[in-house]
């Protein structure tokens, strides 16, 4: 049996299962831990997942941004200090790393409250996450406000990546099943991820093959 | 061991190593199939991963597009249209779905030389894929340009969602694993996903608690 719902439908839902349903229905995406310092020297740190791909030259990423939550902190401290560090979350860390969106203080370091060491890399100030095998350092690039809903993706240049060398292919693919990262759906969701396989680039008549 | 690319690394590494590299330290990703009609009643079906969650209320979804690519076809006919069928890839039909991917002409459709069928829905003109469990329609709302390498946002609102019923828990979080929806990672790689387990809402002081 199939279920739908029209546009109505969902906007006459219970805010909670409307926020469950919108949120799974992205299917899986990565689970990351931003690590941002603002301007007095308090770190904070969060979970996010709406974190993607703009481009590979330069290399960009963008990480989108709801309004008036309690990911204001690391908006508040990209805008000051133009850094961020972006940590994937594996599975030996998935649940510190959940908490990591309870609504702390300011002055309270994520960091302390939920378990985690600051590992620094010169010239760096933003805190990458010691137990996180996967990480990258990024520079503000451009905000976009997209008004509809006032949230934002900020755009950010990759100047530092660190991976473990055993999870890098010889031609550049980092195997994030063997780095053990998660993937998250929805608010509250953690998985593992199990290889189907890596398809042949797709040309038009030739059934793509599993080369790896 | 650790390896540590700087950004004149990155920036100095050979094109395919870069773009695997950088598109694959994203993590999972959703994998979904686009469907779209263009005035002229030619279909078209693209497997996209660069899909965010906007926002449930307005429910709201987010795709990038890449310059010059065989996405091409997928944006101008949501610009012609202003509409667009969003389709889970599930392990069934993985191979078949990075097949789109090819570059095939305007005047053909994947659906036929991919092996997908067209399904409609009353009174959506774009085609969903029939073989997909979760699929939404999406009305275009906003397009945003990246001016520093040319992507676009375009941002569409959901106008029609249809699921299993047996995925969907009381609190209306679908479940993609019971779905069989695959994750993707870099430009080639397919996953299923595995739960680790859903968490408790995080609150400060309070250990999170898988509770499904």
């Amino acid at each position: 049996m199939e279920k739908t719902f029209h546009l109505n439908d969902i906007l006459g839902l219970p805010d909670r299962f409307r926020r469950n349903l919108l949120n799974g229905i992205h299917g899986y995406k990565g689970a990351f831990l931003i690590g941002t310092k603002n301007i007095n020297g308090y770190s904070n740190l969060a979970i996010f997942s709406q974190v993607i791909h703009i481009g590979a030259n330069p290399p960009l990423v963008g990480v989108l941004f709801r309004p008036d939550s309690v990911e204001r902190h690391t908006l508040e401290n990209i805008r000051q200090t133009g850094e961020f560090s972006l940590n994937h979350v594996h599975s030996g860390i998935y649940k510190q790393a959940h908490q990591t969106s309870a609504r702390y203080e300011m002055n309270q370091s994520e960091f302390i409250e939920c378990g985690f060491k600051e590992e620094f890399i010169e010239p760096y100030k933003a805190p990458f996450v010691a137990e996180c095998k996967i990480k990258c350092m990024l520079q503000f690039v451009e905000e976009h406000l997209f008004s509809i809903n006032n949230t934002r993706l900020i755009i950010g240049k990759i100047s530092l990546l660190r991976l473990p060398e055993d999870i890098l292919s010889e031609d550049g693919f980092p195997s994030v099943e063997k780095a053990d990262s998660v993937a998250s759906c929805g608010l509250d969701s953690y998985f593992t991820g199990h290889k189907l396989g890596r398809l042949s680039y797709a040309k038009p008549g030739i059934e793509p093959h599993v080369f790896d």
